[in-house]
Order: structure tokens, then sequence, then C-alpha cells
């Protein structure tokens, strides 16, 4: 009836509120606890001027990665909220979409620290366009009313 | 007939081009040689769904700002391109806008350095809610046909 | 007879403890809530084989630069433990010393965020070797027995 | 006669150059092109005064790792230079020894990317204290005399 809901299931119903994550078209490809991928598909308001995908979308969706990948690791009251984010720009991303996996590093009671790969793809297939550390504090969940 | 652009114009130039910036509503509020201030406006889809604005928007507009920074202060064939950008989040980015200030730090040949403070308005007044570095290489524009 | 020790004693006592900080030979400049300057003289076994500082010896300025700068504006029951640090190298770190000066940009109940210049001497005068972020966390000093 | 050395060799005889990396105490413990790995082993001037290795030494071990694991797969006449580098601490650094493991994750002709994963032993077995991640620009090697 109540049943604990599923990592997936979880990423899935916070991507889908309203906001930035869903206004870029945030998917989830996949979700378990500690690690989390999302797809961002290539649409006109996401890139550059050369037609890259901008590193502010890159940025967003490594951040919000990482903040999954840990939040499905923590007990159900627990979220997070981003200290910092560090972004490295390895490859232009081009392509039709972005993949960001990530994967937590560590998690203690008050700070986490996530590892992000992001790639695009390519007629050679994936390719590696982005590496990202996000540093999270972990806090509770404000009651709902 | 053909004068050098103005900082200003040259911003809000490539600014107004399609793509992420100008869909996110970023607005040049200054630009000098090496110093660069952006705004942008509140927007239900630049928000998390707790009403802050996104770690990513906050992000693509301190990248943004810092390679305007420290492209207005290179020759006019030469163009930045972001190779690592560090945000810190320090307070809940609410308001009506973000606006950031990017300043160069080191411009060099190859390498250049910016600093930007991401400031919201409150009810107090303006708030320091991030601050970013960015690493950017300076590389030469394409030629136009 | 047991008044609250200043900001520079403060500094200076951590500083004389055993352990690397002192063992680098680190020199208190200056000490006031929120801002420390902290100056390393050139020495052989600080040095990268090509002779500028190495950029182990300017990370570690920095991060106890920072978190110097992030003590001396809490209780005094409070410390801090870096969680992450992050630095620029803009310029070759020659000459006689570095000194590295730290500013707290944002104090929180548990986390906090310095930013630090570190510069070097040369013959036309100071110059900028190198840019610091660091993120904290405000801990509680261990009890002494 | 005049083989090429191999990257444990390189690796090795840059290592126990006179400087700081020699100073403390680094051991090259296995390095094939694109992986370095490099121990540093507990002495009472690399500690914080509370018995931890100290932040300064763990982002020098990972900086010089970084810079050892692109070097060793780049032509012989190129070297690197570190732009950035950027060190979450995870865990308290205890234990006899450091182990630093650098790998490259891109190397292009102007810049390169490495990441690092600092671990220290414990009576459980090693256990990871720090993550770090490296941008290092690819220069020619001065021409020696």
């Amino acid at each position: 009836m109540s049943r604990k809901p599923s990592a997936l299931e979880l990423v899935q119903s916070v991507t889908a509120l309203p906001g930035y994550t869903s206004a870029c078209g945030t998917e989830v490809v996949h979700a378990e606890p500690g690690t989390v991928h999302l797809r961002v598909r290539r649409r006109p308001d996401l890139l550059q001027f050369n037609g890259f995908f901008h590193g502010g979308v890159i940025a967003g969706l490594a951040d919000y990665a990482a903040g999954a990948a840990v939040s499905t690791a923590l007990p159900e009251d627990k979220i997070t909220v981003t200290i910092d984010l560090q972004v490295n720009f390895v490859a232009p991303a081009q392509g039709n979409h972005l993949l960001a996996r990530a994967s937590a590093v560590q998690i203690g009671s008050t700070i986490a620290v996530a590892r992000v790969d992001v790639v695009c793809d390519s007629s050679e297939g994936e390719r590696l366009c982005s590496i990202a550390t996000a540093t999270l504090r972990v806090v509770s969940r404000a009651p709902s009313a």
C-alpha cells in the first residue's frame, strides 16, 4: 500500500516536478541506490551559438544527477543540497543527447560527494565530454503539512 | 562605419544569438574590458522545485559571464572556450533575479581565469548566493566566410 | 588573565604547533576576524625541480590560510575542517616568498567558504600566482581533557 | 643504448630530483602510460596537529601524480604544467601512508585532465581519503643545453 518507492520511482517523481529540470526535458535512464543516469536531448534552447550543448546545461545536468545519486542512497527523510560543483569540459558536447552517469563516492551524515561522467553521442559511439565532482550537504527533508 | 564595437555592444550581440543564453532571458547590465555583469530574471522554468534558482542556471550564467569578461579584454579575433568551472553555492538563490558580476583575474596567450560573484535580491537588499571560478582557453575565432 | 586571545595570537599559536605548517616555515603576517595573511619563504625543499614553488606548497598554504580566516571569525569552541579546495595556478610562483591572503566569503553554522589570493614577489613587485577557494565545515573543537 | 625510458623509469627519475616531491619522500609504486601510483609515508612534518596527513601534502601528491599520469602518455618532448587542481577531502587521512592513484581522463594537444584517488591505510584495509581532478597544460620541454 505505502511501500517504499524504488530508487527509479523516487528520481522519476522528483524529475517530473515543475521547474528547470523537467523544462530541460531530463529523462531518468537508470537509478539504483548511489548511481543515477540521466539524459537530455538536443534542443535549440539548450545549445551554444556554435551548436554544442551549453556548459550551463551540462553543469545543471551533472548537479542534478549527483544529487540524485546520493539521495537514492539516503534514508527517505533526507535530501541533498549542493554545496559546490566542479565541471571539466573535456570535449565539445556535440550530438543528439547528453547522458550523465553519476555515482556517490562518499556519503557521510553531513557531507556527501559524487562524481559524474557526461557523455554525448557521435558517429563513432559515445564520447566523454565532461567530468564533474559535486559536494553535497545531507539535510532533513522539510516535513510535509 | 566599421568602428570596433564597444565591449557592451560585443556582449549584447553575442548574448542575443539564438541558443541557451538568450532562451534564459540573459540581459547585459554592464560590460567593459575584463568585467561583465549579466542578469537573469525569475521564471518558473529556471527554478528548482523549492522555488530557488536552479544550480544549473547559476552555473550557466557564471560560465557565460566569465567568458564574456575575458573576451571583452581580448583582441577581436580571439574568443574563449571554458575548460573548467567551479561554483560554490553559498546561500539559496531566492528573489526576482540573479546578477552575475564577472572579472578577469588573469589573461594569458593560451589560458585565462575569471572570478564571478552571483547575487540575488532580497527584501534586505542584494545577497551573495554563489561564487565561481572559470578557467578558459583563448582560441582564434573561426574566420567567417 | 584569561582574556580571549586576539585573532593574531590564535593563528600564531596554532601555526607554531608541530607538523606540516610549521615545518614549512609558515609565518603569520596579519590576522583579524575573517582575514588572515600568511607567508612562506623560499627553501629548496618547497620547490619544483624548475625552481618555482611547488603546487602542493601553494595548495597547503591556501588551505591553511582559508581555515584560519574562517576560524578567526568563529566562536572559540569552533574550528574548521576543509571539505574541498580548488586552486588555480595563474603564473609561475617565482621569487623569495609566497604570501597568501585569505578572506572568509560566507560563514554559516555548518559550512563556510573562503577565497585566497597567493602572490609571490618579483623584481617588478608582487605578482598574483594562484587563486583558491576552500569549502570548510564548521565543527566543535574536541574538548580538552 | 639510448632506448626510450619506460614510464616507470621516467617517473622515478623525475621524482628523485631535488625539491619538494623528493623531500616528502615520494615513492613511485606503479607507472604505465596514463596511470601512475605514488606513495608518501607518514612523517611528523607531513601531518596536521591532529595527526592526520595535511591537506597540502595530499594536494601536492595528487598534483604531482596527475602530472605524471599525463606525462607518461605524452611524446618525450612534452611535459605538463598544472592549470588548476580540485581536491575533495572525503575522510581523515590517517594511517601509515598515502597512496595516490592517478589516471589520465583526456589528453589533447594543449589541455589534459586527470583524476586521482588518494587512499590511506587503516586496520580495516585501505580507505579513500581524497579525490582530486587536475587540469593540465601540455607544453614543450625546454631544450637542454
